[in-house]
């Protein structure tokens, strides 16, 4: 098969503005798989999706990276190859894969084995992928090839933080710092759809307007001077803020959050906070909650709710598989607001 | 009635090591309590306790202090006069006081007009205290009533901490940094009967003793280089740790702590910590949970957990009333690790 690989990071002098500084790293060259391990499934890909844990690798930004790499963490397909009786029926069948391979059985957290899709296990920028039966799903039957591969990575760990971690009601107000990456859009998405009153900070505001679009009650400029006052004055306080972004910006969230509130971290795009007052959390008993990925139970009722509300993931760009070079560094550029999806 | 009135917080340069420094400040002197308000009782105190709170407020470090202010949380005493027939049933009885006041109806968090029993309102270093009914509660029959009066304002807080926020198991592992303080030993009592694991730290090889007499499986030195590592070496790594010190040892927490663990935090001797490590933090799936005080349903359990393991509160210290300078000396000085109780 064919696939892309990624046989090592950018130096770190170059700034990925460009498609041309992937060239001498990533490369489209044919692989030769392993034979298929029992237990699991050949997928023949059809869409695959960007996350920007694909560009942190790229970039050498991520922990225990091994070359060479095949990327990928979001797929679609068709199962092409079964090598046991159980996994018979899923042949010729479209589906969609989870990207959390061995979670282990503990609902709170992942095991030691635990690994996402695509690093060091063969990803999905790639003509087929090799992964276990038990990450098969049925594709919710509202959505296209397309849209499917935008559900994954950033859905499950989205469905995790907002639901299992974060426990958000329906007719509670939730802020979603920097709006913009994959998951908080899908924040955004399954918030409102769950009756939440959501609002949004970015730094464009076209990326305020498009969260409007996608429900959102409210936005605000975190480039304004004071935006914390005034997003309380036109909010009021938050039950529930779900962060990816963390840094500067983390001491803020004591202020804004109601007394008994949560905040759920899955990410720290900013890095981290300066400090943390620890007597404003223990006054106002706020909940600070870690939150990675999600658990097989996570998924399921990831795609139950999606069918359920009829939610359709927000593509902004469609590419060939070809241009999976032109799509990191779109990613890295940072100004769209929906998901990177390639078509193979 | 006469009751400890404090004036003004003790000048910043004063050292509280004697006990002479009060004599400025904190005087013994009649006071005319206002008619008893409807819906609360008159109890005569028997015994009252120290908590550092007590101190905080006479060295001008707490929020909001208003002065002339009777101090005390804690107190155990008879119900000598009520003036609603309601309320009739508890005249002459040994009560025990909640010293949470208005917590009100969300079992998440206090309301905003919250207060502690003992500034603004009058407390328990008086011969006599005015309380709602709603805060009384009759006394666990295996306590004296020395022991009683060491109960409330730590032992709720820790009840808090340790169940309802915390929500510990039997079988689990727990951290108490900083033995010795009332709350953390309230803590280790709780966490012991109720089948945990318990292990602490201090700089006092005392203290560490006291704490295996009552029930720590282990502890360790902080004042140690490379604690942490030890304790690990010792210990593994732990479910629950629940603090009252933050500081420079917050961060440390997050190496301590077992994946999918809580952090639950109730004080904060040492200030805020330089940094969190939200990378760990989300990778980890760790919950960090502010708790303070507790609600009336929290005080109920508490009581409920006391009477049916036989629980003895850690008394330390007895004086006698009159003896409040000093005792507020002694827990200054931070050498003792049980309860400091004045009996009237």
């Amino acid at each position: 098969m064919y696939a892309w690989r990624l046989h090592a990071s950018l130096p770190k002098t170059a700034q990925p503005t460009g498609d041309k500084v992937w060239a001498d790293v990533l490369k489209w060259e044919k692989v030769d798989p392993p034979p298929l391990p029992s237990g699991y499934v050949r997928v023949k890909l059809r869409s695959s999706a960007l996350n920007r844990r694909d560009l942190w690798i790229g970039l050498g930004l991520y922990p225990g990276i091994r070359y060479p790499a095949i990327l990928g963490s979001d797929g679609c397909g068709e199962v092409v190859e079964v090598n046991h009786e159980s996994a018979s029926k899923w042949k010729g069948q479209r589906v969609l894969l989870n990207p959390s391979l061995n979670w282990g059985n503990d609902e709170r957290v992942q095991s030691d084995s635990y690994e996402i899709l695509g690093m060091p296990s063969w990803g999905t920028f790639a003509e087929f992928v090799d992964i276990p039966v038990s990450n098969l799903h049925p594709v919710p039957e509202h959505l296209s090839d397309t849209e499917a591969a935008a559900v994954p990575l950033a859905g499950l760990t989205a469905y995790r933080a907002t639901f299992t971690q974060g426990h958000l009601q329906s007719g509670e107000k939730v802020l979603i710092p920097g709006i913009g990456g994959g998951v908080a859009v899908w924040v955004l998405q399954l918030a409102v759809a769950a009756g939440a009153e959501v609002w949004v900070t970015s730094s464009s505001p076209h990326k305020l307007e498009k969260a409007q679009q996608l429900g959102a009650a409210g936005g605000i400029l975190y480039t304004q001077a004071d935006w914390t006052t005034e997003l309380s004055r036109r909010a009021g306080s938050f039950h529930l803020i779900v962060d990816g972004v963390g840094g500067e910006f983390f001491p803020l969230y004591q202020q804004l959050i109601a007394p008994g509130g949560r905040i759920v971290v899955y990410g720290a795009t900013r890095g981290n906070p300066p400090t943390l007052d620890l007597r404003r959390l223990f006054w106002k008993q706020v909940y600070i909650i870690g939150s990675t990925m999600g658990s097989p139970s996570d998924f399921h009722a990831l795609l139950r709710f999606i069918q359920e509300k009829k939610i359709k993931p927000f593509v902004e760009t469609t590419l060939p598989l070809s241009a999976l070079p032109e799509a990191l560094t779109q990613l890295w550029r940072g100004t769209q607001i929906g998901k990177i999806v390639l078509n193979h």
